[in-house]
């Protein structure tokens, strides 16, 4: 398909390649783009009409979108600015230099740069930045046949009209409506005879983390943003929930494999961008995973005497620090879907102590015979790994159960508090373990 | 508002228990009979209207669905069930046990057995297992009014009714045409001046990561499933795909903490199986690490020598672990997103070589300052120790960007094989170039 469209574009054989792209869906014309180069993706873009044009605009980067318009005419480029649904026109501002900012800002009307102005100040990941103005709004006063023929006028530029918005005279949300239940009933029926008025609703600083649990919780198509004063200023669609599970999801990756939450896509990000979210972690690791260093140091002694414990020093360490992620990423996981809540904690310490013990007796004995059957070590030697192996489990999975929830008791991330941090303290743990149930087994005090 | 209902509960205030559910969200009495006993349980569920009490069962866990279908009436239980959507039934029956089911065909018709045979034997996670057959089909050659009509005849028991889908004689896929177009259009337009014949459509064995992606990319709320011949089989609401997506996730965050994925909730899962999930990736990678100790092993006189060197192996395999999971983190994460192709293998391998190079740089240099600032090391020691430092970051990031690609590659599952072995891989390799360097340039060898 695409190799079609470039031929096109490179036989110049333009009025051929416009009837093309008018077939395409806008997604795929925006994937298109991505593959070209800024030249050709500037006309392609060029070719399509309005309505199509600023769609494809909405599922561009905000690198590709800067290109497109420092190459557009002004005037065509604000007839596809107002063809933008209003949060595509925000997410796309909130990306541009200033300076382009201040031209579309211009460009506007008085009311329409206050709303902007307004839209670009809810702060980053809360209902506000998510939200759309593109809504249908309704009288309670009026009959089905009324909603559905103002529907019909007003509908066609709305984001969605699948549910609308029952409004008093201060435009404070009274009840919702669907359009299934207007398509379904009868003609004469009054709006305040059908409407729900048991909304769930959000507010405008509410953090998109709860937003999609209400969405994940109540199987929402659509969240009705209001003010303090309960009047609507917004509403919230799936597609945007979509992205924004995805992203959190994406967030928690990062942190708990010690990284700073970077939204940026990876191929996109720059070397320097890229370093330094991952530095800080490292460092703060490094300097804590010496502290486990010196733990070595204060047994040197025990150490230089039988030098074949050192050799066993990465299955512990490694062991312990698989058995802790194990259990921190199932209970980080489950607080994030709201499967586990705080009060479980003793539930948790409970279930994990029995796991443990009995996977580390299973790890132990596989352990102890390999050691007595494939290495030179002898019984007291394997009988301290081994024994050190299951406590090792123990106290990792017990740690890492537990400490994410300690984490969030305390108002801290559990993804990044406890993640990262799990591996660096349960190899300090092991190591403590192991060289002292090998200096009292060994007789090496 | 929960200890109200428990205190009409105790307190046998049935009639007005039976009001407040009424009042209440399905999604809310779930999870309030989530925290009652059996007894109680069933008391509220039976309170239920049908309607009402149809949508709170789907919601309900399946041991919770096991306890209510044991101590219902046989003749209530069906009617409950004639009430459930499609797909909610079918997920019910693929939990319970084999006499339930049998049970629940035997009071079946003869097309209804067909129908939920059928169901139950598309493979798991697939279309098939996903969809609903409750959708609203429509005629090419209805108008707009004949289709709206048709709508409000049958709408009512569809699980959707914002996509129609236009059929032959013969149950073919024609077109599709949103509620939203059929409000908003002229009355005596006909189905096929209207309809989209561009219709994104999936098959029934198709797997469910893959029709997530569709609905992502093309921000969809529902998807037609179809079969070889192109009839319409079911279709695919949103809401199960939120599931979905979240289910995915769940899954390779296990797998990338080295378990076997499980999607039963944690606290619901038993020790044994929690248990057998975690034990076989722990022994690969403990037998593993072994490989690893071997190669101190094989530096035993080099480090009897300098006994100090150990002091600093946890610092490495640390930092060495983290480094190479942050790569591997980001990478495998972009690749579930679908913003990493295999074929920038290349492009990937030369950002993280840059970036490690940086970051390699900065700890390095850190480490040495630190090492002579706070320890007794000497400079060819804190030399010995910060090289590799910075060697180990770079092959760290290096192998974990480019290997879950690798594993992609071979069709392995990035997230399992990639994710768990990166830790034991570079710390296999960190402990080699660290004696290797430390021979060397302490002249030990």
């Amino acid at each position: 398909m695409n190799e079609k469209i470039i031929e096109l574009i490179e036989e110049k054989k333009f009025s051929q390649l416009k009837e093309e792209l008018n077939e395409m869906i806008s997604v795929d014309i925006a994937e298109l783009i991505d593959e070209l180069d800024k030249k050709n993706s500037i006309i392609v873009f060029r070719l399509l009409s309005k309505d199509h044009a600023a769609e494809v605009f909405s599922y561009l980067s905000s690198a590709q979108q800067k290109d497109i318009v420092g190459a557009m005419h002004e005037t065509k480029m604000k007839e596809i600015l107002e063809e933008l649904y209003f949060d595509d026109m925000i997410d796309f501002l909130e990306e541009m230099p200033a300076n382009v900012v201040k031209k579309i800002l211009k460009a506007s009307t008085e009311e329409e740069r206050k709303l902007i102005n307004q839209f670009l100040n809810y702060p980053e990941n809360s209902a506000g930045s998510l939200m759309t103005i593109e809504y249908v709004d309704l009288k309670k006063e009026m009959s089905v046949k009324e909603a559905l023929s103002h529907i019909k006028k007003i509908g066609v530029d709305k984001e969605t009209i699948y549910t609308c918005y029952v409004l008093n005279d201060k435009r404070k949300l009274e009840g919702i409506v669907s359009l299934r239940k207007l398509v379904l009933m009868e003609d004469d029926l009054l709006i305040s005879d059908i409407m729900n008025e048991d909304v769930i609703t959000t507010q405008t600083i509410d953090d998109q983390e709860e937003i999609a649990s209400l969405f994940k919780k109540y199987d929402l198509i659509t969240l009705p943003v209001v003010d303090k004063e309960g009047r609507l200023v917004g509403i919230i669609t799936i597609d945007d929930i979509v992205d924004v599970i995805e992203r959190e999801n994406t967030e928690d990756f990062q942190k708990m494999a010690a990284m700073e939450p970077n939204d940026e896509e990876y191929l996109e990000t720059g070397i320097f961008s890229l370093a330094r979210k991952r530095i800080i972690w490292l460092l703060v690791l490094m300097v804590s995973a010496t502290f486990t260093g010196s733990i070595i140091s204060r047994f040197e002694d025990v150490l230089s005497t039988v030098v074949i414990l050192a050799t066993f020093i990465p299955m512990l360490m490694d062991t312990a620090g698989n058995a802790g992620s194990q259990s921190s990423t199932l209970v980080i996981r489950g607080m994030a879907l709201g499967e586990i809540a705080i009060n479980d904690y003793l539930k948790v310490f409970w279930k994990e102590l029995r796991v443990s013990v009995v996977v580390g007796v299973a790890l132990g004995i596989i352990n102890f015979g390999r050691m007595l059957l494939l290495t030179k070590a002898g019984i007291p030697i394997a009988f301290t790994v081994s024994f050190t192996l299951f406590l090792t489990i123990v106290m990792a999975k017990v740690v890492g159960g537990t400490l994410p929830m300690l984490a969030k008791k305390l108002k801290l991330d559990p993804a990044i508090m406890a993640g990262p941090l799990i591996t660096t303290i349960v190899d300090a743990m092991a190591l403590i373990v192991y060289f002292n149930i090998a200096s009292l087994l060994l007789g090496l005090v």
